[in-house]
């Protein structure tokens, strides 16, 4: 239970924590209470799943203001750890008081990694070991989760490639101005710059509130998780080949669209009375603060209604740094002549 | 001789350089290397005093794309240490090797913390020792430097203001509707946040490009240097009193800009042919890429041509990161009547 993205997972000391990690403002969380569409599924999924929490030992990684937790609380909870590693778990601590929910809830400040949790039983760390050892808890809320990638059309790809033009326009003029005014030759920095740019401009997953029509195929399940038995491993790495049928008119493929959702369904041994979901898809009316992230592709493919789609997805931390992600997609189109068009591979950066 | 400001200093290992240090990207650098103020300045100092270099080492500390080294080399140094803590450095042994400068210039990656310089003899480590001791290298370039403050006339004040006071609004809707659907109230953060959003909003200082017209009174010097003698300990912390007096008819003091200038003058045994001097003060047509932070009062004071303002600046770096810088600024107004207004302090922040 928790209300982080995966890239949102704060660890590298206070110093991080609060400078450059925006969970540690106020503004940020007030920006995710404010997401109607993930409060009312979290609301109702607790609410309407009361048996889920009564009397219950809960732990909340990544409490931020504390909301999941006072939620949790009110619904019955025995016991809320509520574990945050950013300066908000004092803002958590004065909210539980506030709402006089002290005797139930703790705010543990720190890491998962490095708090001790004070109940006693087969608790382990989770970061490191298999979630089947919380049974003492309830179960993992949300129960299940789906990371989701659909083609698109969009117009960012011709707003990002005219920019990378205009970027590259302007480094041809600085080299040449360089040359003349300075005495020095910046000529031998042009492919490194050309890769930078192309980095920031063309590979760099973008992140945009897509409208549904923009969505031109069937969407694919990348991956899926069920989270009462996850572990790390299983989403350390993300692998998967899935086909997609184009269902717009003679229109471009621009790129990819990706998102998740989540359910709450409790175990089977303790099923939700209410199933609950969580979609971040897109959607006119019930747009989430997640958005949905956007892989465009250079340039964008003519395709029909017909065609076939073999997606590739790949996705790892980056090795440099583990709070980015590198992200491999390749894709084979087949057209529903029958044709099929030359594969290709692409690199993204997701930050 | 740098191209850094004070809050550049990269000092967090190769993961915080490269992805958190805008220095680590060519995109930057060439933002530097575009601001024909920074760069005539830099390139007249030079050329116009080869003899500061002709036979000379030379140590650039946070050689970016290695600008300063080239030119050093063309200048005549026998040989130039480069020394760069991102990956920056690889771009400038690129550069120093496509100008065909590799057997004089050296470029070390690593902070200066950490390296070794080849050299022998009496140099040291610049961080930590004093700056006499590196007598075998040219004078320090620049040799002077001074911080200088300015009461301003500025519509930001009234901007941020207004922006403060919507997400105020906001705030209090935002808390009234947590309690009507949610059942949470969220009234106890009400102080944590609106200090928050007062720092951002009106605390912390603002990167302007100021129009000479909005400086209001006779500008004043916080800080002056002598860079062939100063310590570390010399730039730590920064507290002065000075007197401006307001040159603007009946107009409104919306705060302070900030901004330095520096001077290569070489030393008393080895004076500069030509000395220049580079500023970054509000300008129409020698803009720099520095500009100036503006520090903003709220509300703005009336005050008339002939006030007289003592300003206490004090500058530190913050006690929690030591990237940020905290200023204490206390403001005593003598009207030109003799009439003396309420005294006052306000503490800033810089990013």
């Amino acid at each position: 239970m928790g209300s982080r993205g995966a890239n949102g997972v704060v660890d590298k000391g206070v110093d991080f924590a609060n400078y450059f990690c925006t969970y540690g403002f106020l503004y940020h969380q007030k920006e995710m209470l404010c997401d109607r569409v993930r409060m009312d599924a979290y609301y109702n999924a607790i609410f309407q799943n009361k048996h889920h929490f009564q009397g219950k030992a809960v732990l909340d990684v990544g409490t931020g203001s504390g909301i999941l937790a006072i939620w949790s609380a009110q619904a019955g909870a025995r016991k809320v750890y509520a574990v945050e590693a950013t300066k908000m778990a004092e803002h958590a601590r004065e909210l539980v008081k506030a709402n006089k929910l002290q005797d139930i809830i703790e705010v543990i400040e720190g890491s998962m990694e490095d708090v001790t949790l004070p109940e006693k039983g087969p608790i382990e760390n989770p970061a490191k070991e298999n979630g089947a050892r919380f049974d003492s808890f309830l179960p993992r809320y949300p129960s299940h989760a789906r990371m989701w990638m659909a083609p698109i059309r969009s117009s960012l790809a011709d707003q990002k490639m005219s920019e990378y033009e205009g970027a590259m326009e302007d480094w041809y003029s600085f080299v040449d101005e360089t040359k003349a005014n300075y005495g020095v030759d910046m000529g031998v920095l042009t492919n490194p710059f050309t890769e930078e740019q192309g980095k920031y401009y063309l590979q760099t997953s973008i992140w945009n509130s897509l409208h549904p029509n923009q969505i031109i195929g069937t969407p694919v399940t990348v991956k899926e998780l069920d989270c009462l038995t996850t572990t790390v491993n299983d989403i350390r790495y993300v692998c998967s080949s899935s086909s997609s049928s184009i269902t717009a008119e003679n229109t471009r493929l621009c790129g990819f669209g990706g998102w998740f959702d989540v359910h709450f369904r409790g175990s089977n041994k303790n099923p939700a009375q209410l199933e609950v979901e969580l979609t971040t898809a897109p959607s006119i009316d019930s747009v989430t603060h997640w958005g949905q992230q956007v892989f465009l592709l250079h340039p964008p493919l003519r395709v029909q209604s017909g065609d076939d789609i073999t997606l590739h997805f790949s996705m790892n931390r980056a090795k440099d740094n583990h709070r980015l992600m590198d992200v491999d997609l390749g894709c084979e189109i087949r057209q529903s002549s029958g044709k099929l068009l030359p594969p290709f591979q692409k690199k993204f950066y997701i930050e």
